[in-house]
């Protein structure tokens, strides 16, 4: 028994997101529909084509309770009388989108198929906070006091124990990122920051800080997906999807109570990355990759995402970072879009945010931030205590 | 652009699902375990050999707050290093599991898929009901007043108005598929009752009695899927997959804003069932199909869903129940496992549970309820205010 590669024969013929931020006037509907029609006008579909859809959103019960099932897409778009799916996954919510709807044209199942996320997470009092919302939905870690930031703050603190990562390399992180945003007049928050400011901005889960945090944010995005074969009959430029995985590993206990457990890399993030590269043929990530988006929920994260992926070697990361090699100048790249600590995180959303993102540049339609002759992206998103990632490796052509 | 036929291509060989009922002793976590332990048992398969898996949950907020993510899937059984996917679609939430998997496996992208659906509803102390959580939810249909049972009794006094239908027709259903669980040792609940009872129960939303509506119920079911190329590897009897179809439909405020819409039939039904049929070479469902399990939350679903199956003409279904033709011993049973009414309808489970129930009947395992010489069976699920619908078609032969 063998598992297919993807080989090519999938593209993104459509893309369209909305801009990223504190969406007071927006409903989840207005959300949908901008990004939907964004998307569909770039491939020159019409709704008819639209065969079958996948809803991604992590969080309904964050503000606006939309979200639970497909109908909340459907509905918006008037896009009845197909499968309208939704998926949950934390922060590869999005990326399942992606991959339920590239399984079902491989399957033959739809012809033309739109994946879409959106999260409204602004819509609720300072008082009635999202950290409150997962301590009474009886969240288990969140009720023993492990919050995301919490969470990833033991990575950054073993970090600093074993490799002699600073504060000052995660504010570097920031510092770029938020310098990348000022390109992107869609990302949430679009100003430079200086190191000192990242470094001392307010404390949040020692050694993170607000700076090293990404904000809550409204936002929705949304690809179109064809078989390559198809691609011809529609306007949008194609990009080429040549590699997906999705992992789900570790669980809730294993990195706390499981004292064997490093606490230095994703162990999901690692597995998806290797199926991806391998449908990709990618051997050497940072020779062959020309741009990265990556799950900078907190700085660390896009820190250790640099050992995850292959960029550098374990324990190199912050030599990575302080040498310049992710700017958007650098050798690759990464999060030239302003990543999650800029452009802000609407969880269902942001993975298909990153696959526009890969699009612009390989398609080269970036503006002011694309990348020169960009021919290979990746997007990878992270979520749970590290417990389920995705990664996928796109491409300007065929090969 | 042609959509593939499924023909055959995908097989159910396992099938294990848990007693439904009020199961305050098992966890979430017990009751995925016992499924996902049955169906790989049934199939001769071990955890290792599971390459994606499917998780259903659709009200993880109902009780114990588990099934936002794969990993609620992936924890329990130590499942890692494989995409775990959660899905959720109202009452639909189920068949998608196993459409997930199907495209999954068409696709290439698995080779043994475990589609697993799971819902504990009855951890919640009767002030804090499901209702009340949803009205909190901020559910658009539910802050109106419209409760399930209301709006489906709009539909049932439609009929009654439009068709001639009775209480009485109602009443029959539930004594029908109450009989039928007498045989069922794990349907929640096994008693017979008289018309009279079914008629004299308390009324929830006129004309909708106590005893036309499911119960609140919690379990778990799972199937494991994998190509029929491949089935000859493992231990479970093969039941093929002919047509899966599932469909969106409608929206929230159509069946009520809208004055030409007919409260007669549900249109997400008649298109899954349309794809479904189309696929599986159905013309005439009610010969060719030799037992279905149908979505009777309440009793009224079950008799207009006979219509929108096409088991008999817009009309009739009354006179179909009064023949007695679905009842276990007639030409077309429906609900041989006590159906929603009896087993109970933990959202996440039931479509799955369905599809075992089917299974058995077609592997000719079925024991006290077997229906003789099955060889077609459907299973059906309507969900949201008849807004999302999924219809399988599975054969004992491949054609």
């Amino acid at each position: 028994m063998s598992v297919k590669k993807l080989k090519d024969q999938v593209c993104v013929v459509g893309i369209g997101w909305t801009p990223f931020g504190e969406l007071f006037l927006q409903s989840y509907e207005d959300l949908v529909a901008e990004a939907a029609h964004a998307a569909m006008r770039d491939a020159g579909v019409s709704q008819r084509q639209i065969d079958a859809a996948w809803l991604g959103t992590a969080f309904p019960d964050a503000g606006v309770y939309k979200g639970r099932a497909g109908m909340d897409l459907a509905e918006p778009l008037g896009l009845f009388d197909i499968p309208v799916t939704r998926v949950s996954n934390y922060c590869a919510t999005a990326a399942e989108t992606v991959r339920g709807a590239v399984n079902s044209l491989l399957a033959g199942e739809s012809n033309v198929a739109l994946a879409l996320g959106v999260e409204k997470l602004r819509d609720r009092s300072p008082q009635d906070s999202i950290v409150k919302m997962m301590v009474e939905m009886g969240h288990p870690f969140y009720q023993k006091g492990f919050t995301a930031a919490g969470t990833f703050a033991m990575y950054a603190s073993r970090h600093f124990e074993k490799y002699g990562v600073t504060r000052e390399d995660l504010a570097r992180i920031s510092v770029k990122n938020h310098a990348h945003a000022c390109l992107n007049p869609k990302a949430h928050y679009r100003r430079e920051i200086t190191l000192e400011q990242a470094l001392g901005s307010p404390m949040v889960a020692d050694p993170l800080t607000l700076m090293d945090s990404c904000p809550t944010t409204d936002g929705a995005a949304a690809v179109i997906l064809v078989r390559t074969e198809d691609a011809k009959n529609f306007s949008g430029i194609p990009v080429y999807l040549k590699g997906l995985g999705l992992s789900v590993s570790t669980g809730w206990d294993l990195p706390f109570f499981d004292e064997s457990y490093d606490l230095l890399s994703f162990e999901a993030a690692k597995v998806a990355a290797r199926k991806a590269y391998q449908e990709a043929d990618i051997d050497e990530p940072a020779q062959q990759i020309d741009l990265a988006e990556v799950h900078d929920c907190f700085s660390i994260v896009e820190l250790l995402t640099y050992e995850d992926l292959g960029f550098c070697k374990p324990g190199n990361a912050k030599d990575l970072v302080g040498s310049g090699a992710t700017r958007r100048d650098g050798h690759i790249p990464v999060n030239v879009s302003g990543g999650l600590l800029s452009c802000g995180h609407p969880v269902g959303a942001t993975g298909i945010r990153m696959v526009c993102e890969v699009c612009e540049h390989l398609r080269g339609s970036a503006g002011d931030r694309q990348i020169p002759e960009a021919r290979i992206g990746l997007t990878h998103n992270i979520g749970g205590p590290g417990a389920v990632a995705a990664v996928t490796v796109l491409g300007k052509e065929k090969s």
